[in-house]
C-alpha cells in the first residue's frame, strides 16, 4: 500500500471553522504533522492511533528545519501511511508549502492539498471587518511581518509595503509580532496618515479572542496581546464591531480589562463529534 | 422569539470545503438567501421546510438591487427566523457584506458572520499553486476585474494594478470576466513581462473544474471558461501541478475539446496527459 500526504489547512483556531474535508481527513490520519499555531481543540479529533508530530519552527525551542519536516513526510508517506501535513489556516499562504509541494513531487509522493479559512478571513468575520468595500476599498493585499532569518531581507523592507499603501487596499499584515512602535513607523513611512484605523486580532475564532482597535498614530500604546495576531489596516476598520473593539484610550490606561475580558466561545462539540460526511439520507458527492 | 442572520460563506464550490459551522447552520435554516455562485449541491442540504431566495445579481436576468437584499434579510430575521445569508466563498470579499452589515446593525438585529474558504484558495489548493513563496513572491493581493455601474469608476482603472505589479505580489483577480485580451492588455500597461505566468482556474473544487495555464502574452488566446473563473498570476503560477494544466498551444489549437463542456477532472487530466508544463528545459523555481 502505498501512502499518500494530505497538505490541510487547519483554519483559524475555532475546530468548527474546519472544513468538513479537513475534519473527516483528520478522524482518519494514520501520521499527523502539525504546526504550532493548529489550536490543541482540534488535535484532539485526532484519533489515538495515529502518530502526531509538531513541527512547529516558531515556538523558538526547537530548530526544526524545514528539510528535516519535508524528510519526515516522505518517509512517513513511503511507509504507507495516510499522512496529515496540518498548517494553521488556509495551506496555500505563508506556510512554506511550495517547498513541500516540491518535495512531495520529487519523491514521487501522491498528495492533495485541502484549503482552509485563512486567518485574516476568521479575524474579519469575527471582528465583524468587511475586508472590502465598494465605498471604501476594492482590494486586499496579505503581507508578512514576521521577521525570519531564512526569509530574503528584502521582504521586510518597509519600502514594498509603500507600494500597496497607495492603492488605497486593505492591508492584512500576518505575524506582526508584538514590536508596534517599529510596525507604526513602518506603515506611517509607506505612507499612511495617523488616522487610518487599524485593528489587532488576537486568538481569533477562539474563545479567547481580543481586537484593539486604534489608528496608526496611536498603535505604538497597543497592549501585548497573545499570539496569533493579525493587524488590519484601512478605512474599513471603521465598519469594525463596535461591541467587539476597544478603544486605543481604553487599552491604553486599563490594560487589566483587556485581560480579564475573556468573551466565551460557542463550541457545538457534540455537531462537531456527529458530523459525518455525507449525510446519512443523501447520495455521496462523486 | 427574536429572528438573527448568519452571514455564511459557502466556500469554493465543493460540498466538502463547507465548514462544519456552516453545513450545521445550513441544516437549521429556517430562510436562505443566497448568491448565484453557491453550488446546486450546497443548497441541497438546505431543509425543505426553509424558504429559499436566490438574490444573485450577476446572472444577468434579474435586477435585484442590494437595497431590496438588505430589506428581506431584514425583513425575515425580524419575523424571528433564523436566516442565512449564504455567499459563495468567504462572505466579507467582494460581496457587499458591509452595506449588508450596516443594514443589520442600523435595523438592531441579531448576526453573525462565519468565515468560508474564500475561491483564491479553493483555485490555487486544485492546481496545486502556492500563493506565497519564499523565493517568488512574499505578498499576494486579491483584487477584481468585475466591470458594475454600481462600483466606483476608479475600481477597474488599470492604473491601480501597476503599484500591486511593481510590488512582486502574486496577483489574484476574482470575476475576470473573458475579456482576455483586454485583461492581458491591462495586465501589460500596469507593467508586467510578456512571460510572466498565469493561470485561470474554471469552476475550482468542482468535478467540473479546468485549468489553463498561459503567460501575459498568450493570455489573449485562452479559450472561453465556464464561470466563475479566476485568474492568478505571478511566478508561482510556474509551482503548479503539471499534469492539472493546459499548454497555451494546446488550448488555442483545439479550442472545441476545452469549449465541449464539461468533461469530469479525471477524464480532463487523461486528456491533458501530453501537455507537459513546465517545459522540460525550464528550471523550476528552487
Amino acid at each position: 500500500m502505498k501512502g499518500k500526504v494530505y497538505l490541510v489547512g487547519a483554519g483559524p483556531g475555532d475546530p468548527e471553522l474546519l472544513t468538513v474535508k479537513a475534519l473527516r481527513l483528520l478522524r482518519t490520519a494514520e501520521a499527523v504533522l502539525h504546526d504550532d499555531l493548529v489550536a490543541p481543540e482540534i488535535l484532539e479529533l485526532i484519533p489515538p492511533t495515529a502518530q502526531i508530530h509538531n513541527v512547529g519552527k516558531r515556538c523558538g525551542k526547537k530548530k526544526i528545519l524545514q528539510g528535516e519536516i519535508n524528510y519526515l513526510m516522505v518517509a512517513l508517506a513511503a511507509s504507507g501511511l495516510r499522512v496529515i501535513r496540518l498548517k494553521g489556516g488556509d495551506p496555500l499562504i505563508f506556510g512554506r508549502a511550495g517547498e513541500e509541494i516540491e518535495s512531495l513531487r520529487s519523491n514521487n509522493i501522491p498528495f492533495e492539498i485541502v484549503p482552509g479559512v485563512t486567518s485574516a478571513m476568521g479575524a474579519a468575520a469575527a471582528a465583524q471587518i468587511p475586508l472590502t468595500h465598494r465605498q471604501a476599498s476594492s482590494a486586499l493585499v496579505f503581507i508578512t511581518a514576521h521577521h525570519s532569518s531564512e526569509r530574503r531581507a528584502s521582504e521586510t523592507d518597509g519600502g514594498d509595503w509603500s507600494k500597496f499603501v497607495a492603492s488605497g487596499a486593505t492591508l492584512v499584515i500576518y505575524m506582526p509580532g508584538q514590536n508596534y512602535p517599529d510596525l507604526a513607523k513602518k506603515l506611517s513611512a509607506a505612507g499612511l496618515a495617523g488616522d487610518t484605523p487599524c485593528a489587532i486580532i488576537s486568538r481569533a475564532t477562539t474563545r479567547y479572542q481580543r481586537t484593539h482597535r486604534t489608528t496608526i498614530l496611536h498603535l505604538h500604546r497597543t497592549p501585548q496581546l497573545a499570539s496569533p495576531t493579525l493587524l488590519v489596516v484601512g478605512d474599513v476598520v471603521r465598519l469594525a464591531d463596535p461591541a467587539a473593539v476597544v478603544a486605543a484610550e481604553c487599552a491604553a490606561s486599563e490594560p487589566s480589562q483587556l485581560k480579564g475580558n475573556v468573551m466565551p466561545m460557542t463550541l457545538h462539540k457534540t455537531f462537531l463529534s456527529q458530523a459525518a460526511w455525507p449525510p446519512a439520507n443523501e447520495e455521496p458527492i462523486a
